[in-house]
């Protein structure tokens, strides 16, 4: 079975989640956004009723939305998650969970809507990554301070957080990062697979049009 | 089994999602914070590590968090989902877009920060709800605009976003509300067991401290 998923092309974004576990577990997919013509095949897929934003995986005939509904269903195939009920539910909690950490994110650069630019929100994202750091970010870091020894694709989730807040609020992060998750991190890195993988031009770097951005004015205020 | 359903006792809130589905199957259950000292016990099942907020279901010894996990999880068990795979996937993508409408919904009041009085960001919540209501309102609607024929707790979900948009924003709505959807709603809102729980008193009225509030400055402009 060769997975596909559909993506756009410029970011990591939410794909990056479901890129992570195909990697890791070595299977064999197309990224067909990536690939001649991808922007279309995106758009082909879409339209108001079938879905309401990518990432999208196909595999065979099902064709399934939704991040944390496509590793549900997909972890379990790649070895990344057990195949008991109740087992499967808690990670699905727990991707939910990350799931609102990385919209919070996303809303801190856009606190008004997502269809305008940041420049044109600027004030209102000061003040949400503001609350952002004093709250909520240190809630989110505490709940997952201390990760599941047993290894699922909500630890390559957790480490895809990790990367991204230190990209976004390297400042923050400094002052915030539990011991336990900075060495998940770590120890997910070391994985050979996904160490090929980042280190290979399939991964995209982070930049200015992701969830993941680097405003130095919505990080900490830099020391004296 | 009965099952036992852990939410904050004053607002309908994420846990109206899971008890509806209770209601809609007669399945014998427990609104613990509802009785004595139940937010006492609210406390206890919470905590930084356990879970990240309510609600949450106990069925045995299973302790599960996140609305749409929770379903996912208990509605086959109602009979109001299928057993097969790829068709529950399919509805928790859905339910993952609805949960993804309802924190739009919530952060039109709240757009800085949920830890913070709407009246400390109601500048910013009259920018975030005009944007709601011309761009991110009709594209959700929109893309439920014809529901699925075959009934699941998404229809139920569905028509807890129709009751709970209506109130919140009565004159946006009655400019968007697809027809499709305020069939649906009123398909559901005539299921017997569903008509006696509104009837009870064990649904909580629509207040101002719940996801759904009516601040009429957040709906549409009223007409001259």
């Amino acid at each position: 079975m060769t997975y596909q998923l559909y993506y756009w092309p410029q970011i990591q974004g939410r794909g990056e989640f479901i890129r992570l576990a195909l990697e890791d577990a070595g299977a064999p997919y197309r990224d067909v956004c990536r690939e001649k013509r991808g922007e279309a095949q995106l758009m082909r897929i879409l339209g108001p009723r079938a879905a309401f934003a990518p990432p999208a995986l196909k595999a065979g005939r099902l064709l399934l939305f939704q991040t944390p509904a496509i590793l549900h269903w997909l972890a379990p195939r790649l070895g990344l998650a057990p195949r008991d009920e109740a087992a499967r539910a808690r990670l699905l909690q727990q991707q939910l969970t990350i799931a609102d950490w990385l919209a919070e994110v996303h809303d801190t650069h856009h606190p008004i809507a997502s269809h305008l630019y940041y420049e044109d929100q600027k004030r209102e994202a000061k003040r949400r990554g503001a609350e952002f750091r004093r709250v909520r970010l240190p809630k989110f870091l505490k709940h997952f301070a201390e990760p599941e020894k047993r290894f699922s694709y909500v630890h390559l989730s957790l480490f895809q957080m990790v990367e991204g807040l230190r990209y976004a609020f390297p400042r923050a992060m400094r002052r915030l990062e539990p011991r336990g998750l900075a060495a998940l991190h770590d120890r997910v890195a070391a994985r050979p697979r996904l160490a090929a993988y980042l280190a290979s031009p399939r991964r995209i770097p982070f930049n200015a049009m992701g969830i993941f951005r680097h405003y130095p004015e919505l990080d900490d205020p830099r020391r004296m």
